[in-house]
């Protein structure tokens, strides 16, 4: 029997690749000259790609329509924007590929990412770490009694997933009131499922909302103007899921005329945002380089993972993660 | 029967005074025209102090001294470093003066910060909101790897009263390892308790070293050269307990010279710290001023908790945050 034969083409530290080499001895791996710069992005095309059976990284779908050996890819992300169209999940079925993504790596970094900016914003942190205000002071009062304890706040969730899951398990010792909103409910969320028909509502009534929606067709530009200009005086905005949800200008719209207080957002569009960009300018909009999913030993654990489901692969057995 | 007196000095918000007003309408309220700047500082003295036979605020031990009617004095802070003495504690036994504080005002708002100073740092926030890395920049990767999601690490709290309770009851989603040290174990602590004897090898192993202490002479500079030489290269410190307990020069060194990776502290002392302290200029110490306790509607809270008290007072009931 021939070998198997994999293609992974992600940005892995050295000590990643060595493991993933170790794990793959048995099999052939194909590791391109290219490999991609970060987990998130596409490597330079390489035509070896052609002979693979399973694909880990983010393969060009132009690729994957002419490697006639593929079985499964799994994919070095969470989002798997750049494929999640009726036309690719088409394909896929039609060859039989399996598509598995690396959503377990990254929830828990993502889900304690939105905590610490739920609670940065709560006790105030960026205006509090740059005053040098004297007890007693107007400054001084103003920070204690806008800082909050997210006890009895409401935390509206977009994109129910197993990050959201995780955020909501964090947030109960505070005794905030959790709901969320996911395209098909299951029924067995821990939390309220808000519908389509009740989500303005929703949004009017939240303290917080936090966006983990994936970006798909639907989902692009979710965020617009009239979904900011319903939200609650107050409101805080976070953005954990993907930039091109949000229409950028209704965002700085909302954050310099009203009605929220601030914006949390590790994803833009694009990314890194212009320096001139006006969101840049608004003090009340927070923003980190899309970091949320990443943690001590992320190259380790992806491969990890990886490994996981090559086991499983070569077993039979249902795939951790699938999507398609 | 002649009316209670009932003498408060502590800054309030004007509904919170008004609260106060009605709250203590059927006795007699004496309300000193300069009234302290903070609920942490004293107010000027006041010559009707000697009439009280409630106190709440921050009086000073010399009109106490003098007050002969007083059976009840309520603190309006949770520290009561300038009353906890062996004298002050013997002369409130001997003439049957019952002391409390205002903990449970400020309790959990105390843990959200907590929360807020581990989750940030954690997440790295400081350096994440400052840069505006490229994905797959070197910047970024070193972003992303040291972001953590405190799953497996330990935190050990020092001063473990209801603060320490709750900050423990946020951690438990988190999956990490918590202990603590306190003065007087009591067998009904959530978490494992270190001795004085274990606190070292405690220091030492602990990703995160919560100072929840208050200040008194035997907890004066307790955080000193030895006790930060000993920690965990690499560890995290959290004061938000007195500035006093931390020796500030040893903080600097640590800081700058290992084994600490950062310091977040919400006090110091003084406060505010100068301009020109050193721990002003170390890029991995980061200061709030002192707004830990601090939440919306505090001052109304602050009422609310003495007024239950006072309430309690008259039936003879146990007072709640009873200290002396």
């Amino acid at each position: 029997m021939d070998k198997l034969v994999i293609h992974a083409d992600p940005a892995l530290l050295p000590e990643a690749l060595l493991l993933l080499q170790q794990g793959t001895a048995e099999y052939e791996l194909i590791l391109p000259e290219n490999r991609a710069a970060s987990v998130l992005t596409q490597a330079a095309p390489d035509p070896r790609f052609a002979l693979a059976e399973v694909a880990f990284g983010q393969p060009h779908p132009d690729a994957i329509a002419g490697a006639s050996k593929l079985r499964w890819i799994h994919v070095s992300s969470s989002g798997i924007t750049r494929y999640d169209t009726p036309k690719f999940r088409a394909e896929m079925m039609r060859r039989g590929i399996v598509v598995t993504n690396s959503a377990s790596v990254y929830n828990e970094a993502c889900a304690a990412q939105a905590m610490a900016f739920l609670l940065a914003q709560a006790r105030l942190l960026p205006a509090g770490l740059a005053s040098r205000a004297a007890n007693g002071t107007p400054e001084w009062t103003a920070l204690r009694e806008g800082s909050r304890t997210l006890r009895d706040e409401s935390v509206l969730i977009l994109g129910y997933g197993t990050i959201g899951k995780r955020l909501t398990e964090m947030l109960v010792p505070f005794g905030a009131r959790v709901s969320a909103h996911r395209r098909q409910a299951r029924g067995d969320e821990a939390v309220p499922i808000v519908s389509a028909e009740e989500l303005p509502a929703a949004l009017a009534a939240a303290d917080h909302v936090v966006n983990i929606l994936p970006e798909s067709p639907e989902t692009r530009g979710f965020f617009d103007a009239a979904r900011f200009a319903g939200m609650k005086p107050g409101a805080v905005f976070h953005n954990i899921g993907r930039g091109a949800t949000v229409d950028q200008d209704a965002l700085f719209h909302a954050l310099t005329n009203g009605p929220l207080a601030a914006a949390w957002l590790d994803v833009t569009d694009p990314e890194p945002l212009p320096d001139d960009h006006p969101l840049r300018s608004a003090a009340n909009c927070h923003i980190t380089p899309h970091t949320a999913g990443g943690h001590t030993g992320e190259s380790l654990t992806l491969v990890r993972h990886f490994l996981e489901n090559l086991a499983r692969f070569t077993l039979g057995k249902p795939l951790l993660d699938r999507v398609m």
